[in-house]
This record gives structure tokens, sequence and C-alpha cells, in this order.
């Protein structure tokens, strides 16, 4: 069983980010951002309610306290602060739950947390410790510190792997400062392969081992619902929803 | 059976803000700051340990989202924005009192918007929605709209006397920029006749009825410790911890 | 004389607001955000260096501090406050225009500033006495306390008609949530009705005094680009650039 | 001719960080912060109101964006963003100067900001570009890519000793997370022989050349009005003031 997962609720005061209306039939999860990259109160209320009413489960999306540069900078904090603060957001987001009822269903830290974590134990202990208090498993990618780390943890992780990227051949994600659009037909395709076989293939057409317990489409992709749909039907018959 | 409470964990950054270790034993409840005028994750992190280290039972002291005010600025925020931005201040404190196995024992609004609550219905009752997705009773002052719109609800509210501030003969306090000292004896033995006989005396020496189901003291009272260790020693028999 | 003036520079971390591309060919002034309501430092940078190619002068855009609300929420703040705030806000832009060799042009205060400022002399003093240190002229608008105040200051006053707004009949603005769709050719004609005979047309036909030393087109009506093109070749011959 | 120079205006809201008052008049030149790290408008305009009636003269004191971390956590901003931060701070300072007549002295970046362009020749530049708009020297540290960078722009180079922190072998300084108490007599001698003879002894007793433009004094530092006294009375015949 698989989920498709994507990051939501990233809009903030008057500003829109992303199309999560037209995501939203389309994912089974939501990873929901808790004001420190993005979002504020009202934006988390009204994205949590927006998933509760597709249906749709809701992870948080905790992120380095750095609005302005939407989390992406990265920062030293020490490990005291980096597991506060997250706590801090989980919380925060559990109450819109809590006011939906609704569970939290995982935890998916945002940017430059999610990099950092990814190669420094240290980072992903502080993270798992702040998940670990809401008894939630973390989303990450396979074969980094996440896997690593967060794996041996009793809440547990969730492998992730990612609809719109291109991967190198070690495995790791071409991140580029902009999405760019990706045929939806080949995303769906690929996505399929990586649930079914576990296996992704590289920017060279090498194969590499993945586990791909969640699908991630991105929102700001720019043809993000089209290939969001087309992947959604692909793993249709494998979705846990 | 009466409560002493304590606005606690109103520190930030570097900057220290009234003497949580020394007041933390002579009060049974603490309103903890959440960030939107005060505090941080790492000082609500610290404030809930040290309540906790101490039995005292804690409650969430959330704010309009000040911090440069300190949260003793009016805003006008709409009843949506309203109840978001509390729920996500009680939501982020809960998250550390689960870090703790504690439960959440109340909510205290703060400032400037304990005082549009005390007069504006509409405003009482956008904090009162998100205190009820916590089932979480309500602090405030009786004879204000704290009393009216917050005691019909099915949390409850919680009846508060100031035993370091002077009242008016109409039962209105008389709030000084900065807190001045008050004779601890005094203190003490109006407190006592407060719970015991649900009278407050006036600056006039008028008795004004007045329903005091916990005494606060604050922290920013220069004697603020010899305040509480006074008032504690007049209210032991009628403690309930 | 006349000049065509525009709110620029709204965007803000990785969030986009107006087509300040499209619009600034047909400005002749930009009223730059300047942090508070909108915008940071990247932003400000290349707004200013946006406007210096196209010859556009720059006016500063202050705001009450209240990023979450676009500054559009009222908040209370005392007189040495928000001298400060708006003398802050200036001085930052002005680091920018510095930057470019570039003088300040005016001041025109944002969102609910402005609208305070419109009725409560204590706040249009406020800003008045910041703008001052400036030596730059307030823009506001006629037949309100901005040209009470503002008028007799030495910096001068700056009278300004809206192109995108209906007026009541007793002048004041009709101001929606969003902004409506105008008709390029009908606002382009009031424009320059109002520039050439100093009137405008209200909601009910009636005409209503104005002084139009400049006119204002907002970037986020829908048709804005259209519109200031229209307003700006009406107004070509009056244009003081 | 040497400055005693001291950062000042780090309060915050109502809370309070140094003795400004106490050690204006034991200083020549005061740094004084700019909102990123602590500081807010209200502060800032007081403090260089402070500073003009004490004849001390004024410098900016820009920070990383990190209030909740007071500047003292590192973050990876790329160079337009750094240039433009520290722009939008001396801009900001300036205004507040201009408010009083009075001209811009130099630029000494704050915490992680001043360690990160102590070894990062892109961070210095950066820095450096913001600074030469305004045509301000920035203060450094000798022996470090502050002096290789900031020394050969045109705007200058200013070095700078610490009276109250001790010195390693190689020259760098001890840096601990509270500051210690120092001998004033001791500091003041120090001091002295920095500013007349070039050297700096280590903990170990090593000479080490240094380039004392000014000292530095730390309001932070327990005794720190007690300390500035002491240096400002054994540099008295070298001050520039």
């Amino acid at each position: 069983m698989v989920a498709v997962n994507c990051d939501m609720g990233e809009s903030f005061s008057i500003y829109h980010c992303g199309d999560d209306e037209g995501l939203m039939p389309w994912v089974t999860v939501a990873n929901v951002a808790c004001g420190f990259h993005a979002s504020d109160p009202r934006v988390m209320a009204r994205t949590v309610a927006l998933a509760k009413a597709h249906g749709v489960r809701v992870g948080a999306h905790p992120s380095l306290p750095d609005r302005e540069g939407f989390g992406r900078r990265e920062m030293t904090l020490d490990r005291e602060e980096l597991t506060a603060g997250v706590v801090y957001q989980i919380g925060a987001l559990s109450g819109f739950l809590r006011a939906q009822g609704m569970e939290l269903n995982h935890v998916k830290v945002h940017g430059s947390l999610y990099g950092m974590a990814a190669r420094d134990p240290e980072v992903a202990a502080a993270v798992a410790d702040a998940a670990d208090v809401f008894g939630a498993p973390l989303m990450g990618m396979t074969g980094t510190v996440h896997e690593q780390v967060w794996g041996e943890r009793p809440s547990g992780f969730i492998g992730e792997y990612y609809a719109d990227l291109d991967y190198r051949d070690d495995g790791s994600l071409i991140i580029t400062r902009e999405h760019q659009a990706f045929d939806p037909a080949r995303s769906a395709e690929r996505a399929l392969r990586a649930v079914t076989e576990g296996v992704a293939v590289s920017e060279n057409g090498h194969e590499i081992p993945v586990r791909a317990d969640s699908v991630c489409v991105h929102s700001d992709t720019p043809n993000a619902v089209e290939l969001a749909k087309a992947v959604h039907a692909a793993l249709e018959p494998h979705l846990d929803r």
C-alpha cells in the first residue's frame, strides 16, 4: 500500500502558493505547513478543513524559523532549539486537527531542515525527539541519515519517492530553484515502478533501489495538478485510502 | 478551593523577564506564554519542565500577534483570525505539555486580548471557540464580558482576583504601566478575604463582590516573590493542590 | 502637471504580488513597500533598481508592523512608536535609493495606517513628523485629515485621485476586499477630468471636488496593466516626467 | 588617536539589555543595533538621542535576520540577500541619525555575521558592498578576513582591540557564552598597551600584534560600567573626541 503526499497550506497573509484545492482530490496525505516557513493560523485552519473535506490524512510540515527564506536557508540551531521548535509546530498543527476531530498522520520536515537531517545524525535525532512526543512516523529519503536515524525510532520511518524530480546515479535528488514541468505519463509510470519494484531510474538511466511508501508531488511544479492526477490514477490499486 | 496563578515563561531569546524560578514554589497554576507576545520554543519547553518539577499545573497564555508591543497594543483581527491564532498557541503549548506527560489546565489570554475580551462579546466568543477545542476553562474577571460569555460555555469560567492591583469603586482594575510594590501582608489579607468572603476592597474602601476561584500575582511586581509567598501562606488551607 | 502612482514591491520571500514589471512603464512614481506589511530587503533592492531602469521616481510606502495582515489590520500604537516605525522604514528605503543614486520623492503610507491618518490628527501628525525628517511630501486624500495636517507641513501635501475605485457622494472611497476590474477607457476619461477640472464623479453621478496631483492605480486590480496604460495615455500631455 | 566603542541599543519591546545610560559617558563611539538581532524603532530613536546627548558618535550594528537567536546563529544567505539586508539596516539607522542631525560614523556587524565575515571573503565582500553605499568604514579584527577585504575598500577599515576578552596565542578571541567580569585596572593597562604599542597579551602571556584603532567594551560584562570607566581614563590622552 502506498500514499500520495504533497506539501500544502503554504499560502501566507494575502499571498497564494500552490493550487491546494486542485491538488487535494489527487493526494491521500497532505504535509501541512506550520507557520515557520509559510502559512499562518488562518491558512492552517482552512487547509486542515480542506483536507478533511477530501478525506485526506494530515501530517505536520515543520521548518527552520525562516519565513523570509521560505525555510530554504540553512541555520545553525542547537539540538534543544531544534527539538523545541519542531514540538512547537507539530503542537500548533495538532490543535487544528483536534478542532476537526482528526489525528496526526506523520511528520515531514521542510526545506533546509529536511536536507540537514538527511546528512547530520544530530539534526535527525533532534527532529525525531519532537516527532516521538506525538508518536508520529517521520517521512524521508531512503539511503540517507533519515532512514538510519528515523528507521530505528519506535514511531517509524516512511520512505518517499519523488515523482517530479530527477535522481542522480547515487540516488540523490536534483533540486532546481524552480521546479520544472514533468511529463505526467512518464512520472506516473516511474512512480508505479518505484512502488511495485522498489526501483527509481536515474537521469542516466541507472536503476537505484528506493523504498516508496509514499510518492511525493510538489505543488509548485508548473503542471502539478495534471501530474498528481496521473500519478494518482497509476497508483490507484495500491493506494491505502 | 482556590488557586494562585502567575504569568510565566515571558523570557525571550537572551532576554530574561520575571523570576520564574523564585515564584514557581509559591503558585499552584502557571499561565505560560505561547510565543506571540513573549517566549520562544526553548523558553516554553523549559517553563513547562520547571512547572512540572514544582507540581504546578499549566495553562496557556495566548496573545495577539505582537511581540514588539508585548501583546499590549490593541489590534483589529476578525473572528476567524482570532480563533485560529489562539488555537495555534494553545496547540503549541499542548505539545510541550504532552512531552512532559501533563494535561492543559486552563486558558488565560494576555494583555490587550484580555482587555478586548472583557468588553467585546465577539472577541470573547472567538477566544472561547479556541478554548473549547481543548475543553479548557477560561480564566477572567467577574462582572465583565469574560464571565458573561465564558460562563455559559461548557468548558467553564474561572474567576480571578488580583492580589497586586488596586480596584476602582466600579470593580475595574487600576493598571499602571509599571507595576508598583505592594505590601505583602495587606495583599495576603485582602486575597484571603476575596477568597473566603467574595469581597474586594476598592481604592476608596468600598466593598465590591468578586469571584475569586484563582488569585493572580504578577511576576513584574517589584517584590513579586515576597508577595506571592505571603499570598500563598495566607491561602494555604484553601489551596486545591 | 500630474503623476501616475502605484504601490510596488509588495512581493515577499517566494511570494509574488503585482505585475511590477508590466506596470512600471505606465507609471511615473512608485510607492515602494518597506518591509513592514510586505517586501523584504532583496525585493526592495530589486524594485528600486527596476524603477530606476524605467526612469520612475520612488517614494516610501511605510505601514503598521503587520506582515501577517498585510498592514490592513488596525493597531493602537502611541505617537512615539508610530513616528519611529515610519522613520525606520523611510530610512531603510533611502538606503536602497542611495545605492542607486536616487532621491526620495515622497511618502505614501499604506493600508490601515493610511485610513487611520485620514481621520485621526494624532496619527497624521506622527506620520508627518517622520516624513519631515526626510523633507518628503506626503501623498493622501483631499478633504480628509491627510490634507488638513499634511497640508500645513513644510514638506507639502500631494493630493491623489483613485482611477480604479468608486467614490461615494461624500467623497469617500468604496473599498472592496478584492479590487474589481475597471473599464480602462472610462477610468482614463475620469482621471483626465479629475486632473484638468478637479472633479471626481461619484457612484450616483454627483460631482465631487478633488485635488489630483497624482493619479493612483492599484497593482491588484485584475486588469491593472491595461488600466494603467490607458490612464497613462490619457494623461500623457500633463505628466511631469 | 583611538576610540572606545560599545554595542548599544540592544533592548527590545519591554526587555532591557545593557546599561546604556551608565556606559554612554565612558565611550566615544556607539555601535547601535538595527532591529534584526535586537532593538526596535523606538529603542533606536532613544539610543541615538542618548548618544547625541553625550557627544558620542554612532555607527550601525547590523546582523543576520535572527531576533530569536540574538543574531548568534549562523545562517546561509546568498550574497545579494546579505548586502540587501545590511543596506536595509544601515539605512534604517541613518534615518534616526538624520532626525538628530548626525552623520553615520562606521559599521560594525554583529554576532555570527561578524564571525562569518572574519573567515569568509564572500560574506565580508557582501557586507562591504553595503557599507560602501554609505561611505562608512567597517570595524573588525586585524589578522582576519575583515582586514584583508575591508582594508582594501575605499571606505576604510577600523581595527579593534577587545578590552574584556582574552586572546589565544594565535590572536583569536576566547568567547564564552556569558561574559565574565574582568579586572578593570588590568583591562585598562592592557588596552593602553594595545593602543600605544600595538601589542595584545595572550592567555599564555605571548605578545600578539594588534591594530587598536578602537577599543571595544561589552555591555553585558558584569562590571561593564566600571571597566569602561577605567579604560576610558587610561586612554584619555589618546581619545579622538
